[in-house]
């Protein structure tokens, strides 16, 4: 579908792609210069070998040093993308027909590495700060799942995107985050907490992450895709110590490690502080590009029973349509007046919600935002009197 | 075990790691260097965003034309390393409980792919030049599998590795190849062929892959590994069309797609027929070491009933140690001498061979060959007095 969306002349607010312009090139450029001519023969060599499926130590320990709690080096590994992160999850914590739960909606790609391991996915009711906290009692009793276990037993984890959530773009508040965790210690369950965007902050940093308030419960997912550039493949896990060897294990099957050249490109890349140098144009950018939609949608939307939500960060915001229209019927229609977006039901583990649908605010110009947005206020117009 | 026998002061036989004197450190320099600053900011900027799963179409192309068989681009899917291929075929055509055949002994790191989707394993025997067609038809008929199924089915593929095998670097002739694939095609057996070291022959190329005999009946896994480094992950799955989707969606699920940089970086170097330079060079070295260790074993292991044998290339030798004796016994008393290798047993689905260990012959130097296998030699000595 994206790339019946993607093409030429149509305004996407459909992909998930970072804006190019923020990428750093010259940093890049310098860094493989110095990691395959800076620092002898030995050290080029060992960027082009085998590595340790944990990951290059040096961004180990980064990665370590950057979090908010107390994190060994020894609990990081490098994956190749969080994504990755995601499917080794799903290998080591999933039995066919075990349960997982998900927040309603969710990210896709969660939900794409989840299905092979064959688990039953179930949606937890959720706001607009996210997992509804009284609603996962219910979700996380022991039943007896659909494979031959015959005992009892809970979910296996709950999956949350804590800040400026993909797709909707939401945050979850302070006394949220540590209602969900004081429950999730209470009746055993672990999260699984992935964190790509908490870095794309507009005005004020989200609060702590879930994983900072209870290390042994959560295994924490974060990614160099959305701050440095996602060409390179580059994510990292934290988790408990007492699982990392299964984690490595199915590390190892899966693409033995992460390529060894762009760990240590990413590595000199983040010397001396140059995230704290470049993030700051990120945000500033991206919250420029957040207003502009907002501010079209204000203006286009007038007078139309549509609603969205306004991120305090992030790529992504949530609309919802017109009582009665539907997304995915919308989108032909859309793409005809030349603007692309993705239909909300794909993010539904369950009861998907048929008027919502997701918009990337990163992607196109602040330019093509109004125009983009007048696009798809037309097209609603249109369907909507039909 | 690995990181036990890579001590310093151990000479290792046991890592499959290329020779990094091989790695053309150089060529992925000035790559580089053109990927980020000599195609203009768009392509610079392509190359570090996200891409289709696919693949760089070039690199897809440039795959398919190296095959010598007739490939379209559109049944080339670049995959992070060959090992993530097993990953995908096994998340593409193993349920729970369903059968897979294996060589006897097979990689390692298909065993470890192939085990979270719970198969069975089933090793066909095998001979100096491989798979016995003939025990094939009994492994091979349909029998009700461990999970819910009630029809009988057969397995799911047959995995091979057809040239200078990891682990035993012996190689299946031309009438084996042909045997093999007349009989897998009469009784619907798909053939998963994994092909790292093909282009690391000694005096002559080895015969036809088999997916050039049956390309709809096959899946065809190679790598860039051991030709150019293993330090950027790629490698590449060749698979029939109507398989590509359900692999996509695999690959996409496992790491949205391998890393750009990596792939356009791949492309720039295999401009021009680097690799027609490059390959032979790496050829003479690995032959060069190959009978450096052929050597000393004839030497050394004189009067010890210790069997090898002779391979035409790649990167391993296969040894049978006396009756009676243990190779995982072995081990540590050869690290006490001062020289490590793999047992052979980890390479077995079953029926493990516990007299056998693989030898890598590219990874220590012509130099140290000698020293190496006079270490072990006198292990064996002193193990089999004992």
């Amino acid at each position: 579908m994206l790339k019946v969306t993607e093409k030429p002349g149509i305004i996407s607010f459909a992909g998930g792609l970072p804006s190019p312009q923020t990428f750093p090139i010259e940093a890049f450029a310098d860094a493989c210069e110095k990691v395959l001519r800076g620092g002898g023969v030995d050290s080029a060599r060992a960027s082009l070998q085998y590595a340790a499926s944990e990951g290059y130590r040096p961004l180990c320990e980064w990665v370590a040093a950057s979090l908010p709690w107390d994190v060994s080096p020894d609990q990081v590994m490098i994956t190749t993308g969080s994504q990755q992160g995601l499917d080794l999850v799903a290998k080591v914590l999933i039995d066919e027909g075990s349960r997982v739960l998900v927040e309603t909606p969710t990210y896709l790609g969660a939900l794409q590495a989840f299905t092979p391991m064959e688990p039953q996915i179930v949606g937890v009711a959720s706001d607009a700060e996210g997992v509804d906290v009284d609603d996962l009692e219910g979700k996380a009793a022991p039943t007896l799942r659909t494979g031959a276990s015959v005992t009892p037993e809970g979910p296996r984890f709950l999956y949350v995107l804590p800040n400026f959530q993909n797709p909707t773009g939401r945050s979850m508040s302070e006394a949220r985050r540590a209602a969900l965790v004081a429950r999730a210690a209470a009746i055993g369950l672990p999260l699984v907490e992935d964190n790509p965007y908490g870095d794309l902050w507009f005005d004020h940093p989200p609060p702590p992450p879930l994983t900072a308030r209870n290390p042994e419960g959560c295994i924490y997912l974060g990614s160099f895709s959305k701050v440095l550039a996602p060409g390179l493949r580059l994510g990292f896990m934290v988790a408990p110590k007492a699982i990392m060897p299964k984690l490595l294990q199915a590390k190892q099957a899966a693409d033995l490690h992460s390529p060894s050249f762009n760990q240590r490109v990413v590595a000199e890349v983040l010397k001396d502080g140059f995230l704290d140098r470049h993030v700051p144009t990120i945000r500033a950018l991206y919250k420029r590009q957040c207003h502009a939609m907002l501010s079209a949608l204000r203006t286009e939307m007038a007078g139309l029973d549509v609603q969205w939500n306004e991120p305090d960060g992030g790529m992504f915001l949530w609309v919802r349509l017109p009582e009665g229209m539907n997304a995915t019927e919308l989108l032909p229609k859309a793409v005809e007046h030349g603007v692309a977006f993705v239909p909300g039901s794909a993010f539904y583990a369950d009861h998907a919600d048929p008027r919502t649908l997701r918009l990337s605010f990163v992607t196109a110009t602040v330019e093509q935002m109004g125009v983009g947005i007048a696009a798809l206020a037309r097209a609603i117009r249109e369907q909507h009197g039909a």
